[in-house]
C-alpha cells in the first residue's frame, strides 16, 4: 500500500495528467481570440480552476477565451466533477470495504472483494444520476428562458444546459459577465439553480442511497446520508440566516428589494458558499461579517464525493460530535445509534487541521506577496480551497507568486482531503513497541 | 467530582469574585480623575482586563483614572498573575495525580494523596519564583533608567519595578503613553523586558523545575518542559522573523531604523504576541501579513500555568505531534521517548477547537456590530483571548455590545483553558454500554 501503486496516488496523478492535457491546450493560440496569447501561468491557473470547478478567473473569461477555448474550460469542468464524484466514491468504496463494514455503495456482491464490477457500478451510477439532475435542471431553466426572457428556443436550451452543468459539477460560472445578478429576483431561475447545485454538492453516495431507496426500504439510511443531509441543510441554513440578517438594510446588496426577493437572494447566497459559488449579488459589496461567515461554509464545502472542495460535511459534523462528547464527558462519541471509532475521529481532526494549516499557509503568503487585506484575501483562499470560485475581484490582480498559492490551493481543496483520508485509511499500522505514557499539562 | 465542590469551578469563581470586588472598586468615584465618573461598563472592562492581565482598555488609563484607580487596576493585575499561576498549577498537579503519573511539580511524599502541604509548596514556590525574577528585572531596568536616563534614583526604582512586574505577569502596561515606543533601541530596556516576560510565561511548572535543577540531576526533565522550552523559543523565533521579513523596509514601522535596530525591534515584537504585549513600534502599521502572524501567535499564547492567556504553547505543540503521527500512519503519538494517551490527545483538541470557535463567534459578533474590518478586529478578539492586549485602536471604539464580547474573551482565554481540561480530566469517565460501530466518509 506505498509508492505509486496506492490509489489515492491514482486521483493525483489522473488530476496532474488532466491539468497538464488543459493547460497544453489552453495554450495554443487557436484557444484565444485574436490578437491574444496565452502565457504558461494563465494557462495552468485556468484548467486548474476548471479540472477543480472553481470557476477563479486571471482573465475576462468572455473577452480571452475563443469558443475553442471555452469548450475546452468547459470539458475540462465536466471531466473534473465526474471524474471527482467517481473516484472519490472508489475511494470511499475501498475504505470502506478495508474496514470490513456495511458497503454502502453499491449492492451486495457474493464476494468480499472490490472489483471492476464496483467500479463499473459507480461509474453507471454516477453518470446515470448525474445526466438526470442536470437533464430536469435544464429543462425546467431552458423553459423559463424561453418563455420569460427574450430568447429563441435553441438558444434557451443552450443556456439551460450550460448552466444545469454549471450548477451540478459545482462551478459556478455562467454566460454573463455579471454571472446571475440580472436574474436576482426570479425565482424561475435561482431556486432551480440552488436545487441543481445542492444536488450536486450532497455527493454521490447520498444521492445514490437516497435515490435507490433501497436502504430507506430496509428501514435505515447509512449514519453517512443520516449525518450529511441534516447539516448540509442546516449550513445552508445558517448561511442564509447571516446574509438576511447582516445585510437586509445596505445598500449595496439586499437594501434596494423587497421582503420576497431579499428572502430570494437569502437562500440562494445561503446555499452558494457551501456549492457552487453562483451570485446574484455583488461579492465585493458583502459586509464583513457576512465574508467571514462565507469563508467558514466554503473552507467546510459540500457532502464527500460530491463536487464541491473543502474539508466537507461530514467531517465538520464528525468533529462537532467529537467535541461535545469530550465536554459530555463521554469516553466515546456515539452519534444516531452507532459508535465514531477512534480512527475515524483521528482522520476527521486531521483533515480539518491541516485544512485550516494550509489556509491559513497560503492567506500569510498572499498578505505578504499583495497590498490587500484580511477580508480580501481570506474570502480569496477559502474560496479556493473550497471550490467555490466566488472573489471580491483581487484573483486577476494577483502576482505570479500568489496565484502559484491559489493553484495550489485549488488543487489541495478538491483532491486534498480524500487522497489524505483514503491514505490513512487503507495504510497498515503498525508498531513494533509501545513506550511509557506521560502527560504534558494540557491548556 | 460535578456541582461547585470541582476544583475548576472554584478558580471561576475566585476570578468571578475578585472581577466584582476590582468592579466596584473602579465605579468609586475617587477611583477616576475629579470631574470624571465610570460606568459599570468601563469599571467591568478595566477589571478583568487587569485580573486576566490583557491591558486592554477603554478609556485613557491615565487620564481617566485617579492614583487610587491605578494602584487598583496593577494590584489587579498583580492578584490576576499569581492567581493564576498558582491555581493553575494546583489544578495541573491535581490532574497528575488523579491520573496516576509522576509528580512533576512537588517533592515526592510518602503519602499518595494532594495534601494542603503541596498547595503551600506551590505558593510558596510561585511567590518565590516570582519576586526573584521581578527582583533580578528590576534591578537591571532601574540601573538603567538611573544610568542612562535623566531619572532620580526614586523614579528608577519605580519605573523598574513597575515594568518588571507588568512584564512578569504578562500585562504589558507601560508608564508611558507610547507604551515602551520610546525605548524600541535601548537594548538595556528591551532585552531584560524580554526576558522577564518570556520568563512568566514559561510558565510556573518549567520554571520550578528548572530552578530547581532536581529532574535535571537525575538525567531528565518531565515531558512537559521539554515540549514547552523548545516549541515557546521557537514560536518566538517564528515572530521574529516574520516580523523582520515583511517589516523590514516598512516606513511605518522598522523602516526608519539601522540593522541592528531593527533585529532588536524584531526580536522584542517576535516575543511580545505571546507574552506579555508591550509595542516598541506602532501596532496600528503594522503589514497584514504580521498581523495574522501575531494573531496565531496570541491565540497559542504561552505556557501552561503562566500568565499569559490562550491555548497554551504544549495544547499547539501536541496537536502538531498528532497530526504528524496520524499522517506517518502511526497509531500512537510518541513524542520524545513518551507515549501520549489518547485522553490528552482529545483534550488539546478540545482546547485548541473550542478556542478556535470561542474566537470565531466574537469575531463575527464585532463585525456585524463595528464598521471596523476583519485585520482590525480579529487582532482585537486573538489579543483579548491570548491575554497580549495589543490592539490597532479600536477597543475604546467599539460599542456596548463588543465591549461585553471583548470582557468574555478575556475570562475565557484566561480560565477556560485550564478549567476546561482539569474539569475533563478529573471528570469520571462511564458509559454503561456500547453502541456497533459505523463509519461516515471522512473528507
Ligand atoms: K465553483
Ligand atoms: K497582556
Amino acid at each position: 500500500m506505498s509508492g505509486w501503486r496506492h490509489p489515492a496516488r491514482l486521483v493525483v496523478l489522473a488530476f496532474l495528467a488532466a491539468t497538464a492535457a488543459g493547460t497544453a491546450l489552453f495554450m495554443l493560440p487557436v484557444a484565444a481570440e485574436p490578437g491574444r496569447s496565452t502565457g504558461l501561468l494563465t494557462a495552468l491557473f485556468t484548467a486548474v480552476s476548471g479540472i477543480t470547478g472553481t470557476g477563479l478567473a486571471v482573465v475576462d473569461t468572455g473577452a480571452h477565451w475563443s469558443t475553442f477555448g471555452e469548450v475546452v474550460l468547459l470539458v475540462l469542468c465536466q471531466i473534473g466533477g465526474f471524474g471527482i464524484m467517481t473516484m472519490a466514491s472508489v475511494l470511499a468504496l475501498l475504505v470502506s470495504h478495508r474496514l470490513g463494514l456495511h458497503m454502502q455503495l453499491t449492492v451486495k456482491t457474493e464476494t468480499n472483494t472490490l472489483n471492476l464490477g464496483h467500479v463499473r457500478r459507480v461509474i453507471a451510477g454516477v453518470v446515470t444520476i448525474s445526466l438526470a439532475v442536470e437533464a430536469i435542471g435544464a429543462a425546467v431553466l431552458a423553459t423559463r428562458f424561453w418563455l420569460g426572457y427574450d430568447m429563441t428556443l435553441g438558444r434557451a436550451l443552450y443556456e439551460g444546459v450550460f448552466h444545469a452543468v454549471s450548477a451540478f459539477n459545482s462551478v459556478g460560472l455562467a454566460l454573463y459577465p455579471d454571472n446571475l445578478m440580472r436574474f436576482a429576483t426570479d425565482p424561475w431561475i435561482c431556486l432551480p439553480v440552488v436545487a441543481v447545485a445542492v444536488t450536486g454538492g450532497l455527493g454521490f453516495p447520498v444521492l445514490f442511497e437516497i435515490l435507490r431507496g433501497r436502504s430507506r426500504r430496509r428501514g435505515r439510511w447509512s449514519l453517512h446520508t443520516k449525518i450529511t443531509v441534516p447539516v448540509y441543510l442546516g449550513l445552508i441554513a445558517v448561511g442564509t440566516l447571516v446574509v438576511l440578517t447582516v445585510e437586509w438594510s445596505k445598500a449595496g446588496t439586499l437594501g434596494p428589494y423587497g421582503v420576497g426577493e431579499k428572502l430570494l437572494i437569502g437562500l440562494f447566497h445561503g446555499a452558494m458558499p457551501g456549492t457552487a459559488g453562483f451570485n446574484t449579488i455583488d461579492i465585493a459589496q458583502l459586509q464583513p461579517a457576512t465574508m467571514l461567515v462565507h469563508d467558514v461554509l466554503m473552507f467546510i464545502g459540500g457532502g464527500s464525493a460530491g463536487t464541491t472542495g473543502g474539508i466537507k460535511v461530514t467531517t465538520f459534523a464528525l468533529i462537532a460530535f467529537v467535541l461535545l462528547a469530550e465536554v459530555r464527558a463521554e469516553p466515546s462519541v456515539h452519534v444516531m445509534g452507532r459508535k465514531i471509532s477512534a480512527e475515524v475521529q483521528r482522520q476527521a481532526v486531521t483533515v480539518a487541521l491541516l485544512g485550516v494549516g494550509v489556509v491559513m499557509t497560503a492567506t500569510m503568503i498572499l498578505l505578504a506577496t499583495t497590498q490587500f487585506r484580511l477580508d480580501d484575501v481570506l474570502f480569496e483562499t477559502t474560496s479556493a480551497f473550497g471550490g467555490v470560485g466566488m472573489s471580491t475581484g483581487i484573483t486577476a490582480k494577483l502576482p505570479p507568486v500568489a496565484q502559484l498559492v491559489i493553484i495550489v490551493l485549488m488543487f489541495i481543496g478538491r483532491v486534498g482531503s480524500i487522497t489524505l483520508v483514503s491514505a490513512l485509511a487503507l495504510r497498515e499500522r503498525r508498531r513494533r513497541y509501545e513506550l511509557p505514557e506521560e502527560r504534558p499539562i494540557v491548556g
